[in-house]
């Protein structure tokens, strides 16, 4: 019997789960709905039925569980998400299955994947810039990801990078996410060009002048961000993965360049794809499985190839 | 016989050198100048010469000797300044006395001298900003100093605060350090005013308009660069130290409050004083002895006041 845990990726829309095992083959990948509308207690129990069903689904007793989740998060307890709305989870409360629990914050988790066995692999010090709906990133520091003095670290999204720019949802003015996120940059377009729902990729590949203003802003964006965390943190390379960098050298290669110009005396770091796309977070909560079953040992040395797993959605 | 270690904090300008006991009474303290423009070969005699002369005065022969330097520095070497223009000075060169050395990067050893002994005890996460005639922070991560992947980190008077702003002397636009510094406010008032060699407290205390407006601008750019870095880092608190933070309340009030109203979703972190004023570097260079001579564990626990020390100038 092959020894695997059960990994867990919670988004505010869908639950990416896995099963992992103790030599990183991904035996199972699987997706399910997060009810969150249901409230905080319904969307914790979907999660201990997905853990459940996805433990029955392997060759006997899971070693660990890993979840990566939202918001404030210790590894024991999951402190507070305004996107689920849950206060003080308890790590156990997850799992009805008697086997140690983990838990991660999500960007910080999928960050963890990318270090051990993505991009970042070998390299102490990166951001893990994943840009998607929003924009957060994990600061990887010394080998490890780092969330600041309270959990509430790896805000890029929200620095002010037009101190006199448009006001984002959360309520500042002039945030990176508000110009660089896919979803603004198909708002942004959609609402100068007077159309609508139309999608940040449809706006890269556009040559109408008003998406191609729309993109550069969002690009002069990123690389005043990439800028101000070079400058401050002097990383050895800085990963950018989610929905938007599947635009590859439409994003990579202006924003290069921007970032390279912006800088005067120093270099730039490299920037690199993210090797692991959606599969970031559930094998980086299978670290934190396997971390919680005594084998921190495991990772480095996985060869792992989740698009070949059978996903069931 | 009491035991002491040998510690010297070099500036562009000076050298401040002192004794510090075991019990962390500073024994004595001398300023020299730095032979900057003879070159650094003449910068490393006149250390050199320095130490021998601090070590003779105190009672028997030191148990360590702790260097803060600016630019790039490991704990081993001088790697590089372009201020004294040195390259890779082995820590040994530095003294030719047969103890134990240590070097630190000037404001990281400041930032750790306030971590054990001034504003930030028992802090493991805070900002530590000295703001003079340049600007570079500390960033105490984890309960030290943190330099990035190649200790070029820190760089916080350098981040593009105002996009399209003014050109710095690096060569960069915007940054920090040529809307805020000591230096720029005294330049960019005396330049609007017509005048010449205003400094910087003379700004802070004029009700002229102009001096108003320029620093209102340094109290934007500064509050900005202090919102990137609490949404990035999420610091417990924010130190701020050097010449500027003698305005106390003239600069500590405005920032405060446009830190405050440029975080949406999240506290501002509480903006304090230094404690340990212009011998931050030299403290946090006697700790560096002290570890160098194998007591990483002094430090904690002593009470300093060092400005009632004999100062020798």
């Amino acid at each position: 019997m092959s020894s695997f845990v059960v990994a867990l990726d919670v988004g505010g829309t869908s639950m990416k789960g896995g099963l992992v095992s103790e030599s990183g083959v991904v035996l199972l990948t699987e997706r399910r709905p997060t009810p969150r509308e249901e409230g905080p207690d319904a969307a914790v129990k979907a999660i201990r039925e997905f853990i459940s069903h996805l433990a029955a689904s392997g060759d006997g007793i899971p070693s660990g569980v890993g979840l990566a989740v939202p918001g404030l998060v210790s590894e024991n307890s999951a402190v507070y998400s305004a996107n689920i709305g849950w206060r003080d989870v308890p790590a156990a409360d997850f799992t009805a299955l008697d086997v140690p629990v983990r838990l991660g914050h999500d960007v910080q988790t999928g960050g963890l994947a990318e270090n051990v066995l993505g991009a970042g692999q070998g390299v102490d010090d990166f951001l893990f810039l994943p840009i998607g709906t929003g924009i957060a990133g994990a600061l990887i520091l010394r080998g490890e990801p780092y969330g600041g003095s309270a959990g509430w670290g790896g805000e890029i999204g929200h620095i002010p990078v037009f101190p006199d720019g448009e006001q984002c949802a959360c309520g500042q003015f002039g945030c990176l996410e508000t110009y660089a996120s896919a979803a603004s940059v198909g708002r942004r377009y959609s609402q100068r060009a007077g159309l609508s729902g139309v999608k940040a990729e449809e706006v890269v590949a556009s040559d109408d002048p008003l998406a191609v203003e729309v993109w550069d802003e969002a690009v002069e964006a990123l690389s005043l961000a990439l800028a101000t965390y070079t400058l401050l943190l002097d990383p050895s390379m800085i990963v950018l993965g989610g929905g938007l960098a599947e635009a590859g050298p439409a994003l990579f290669d202006p924003v290069r360049t921007r970032l390279v110009k912006r800088l005067a005396f120093r270099d730039a770091p490299p920037l690199v794809p993210a090797a692991l796309g959606v599969d970031a977070g559930m094998l980086g909560a299978s670290l934190l499985g396997w971390r919680a079953a005594g084998r921190p040992d495991l990772g480095p040395g996985w060869t792992v190839n989740v698009r070949s797993a059978p996903l069931v959605s």
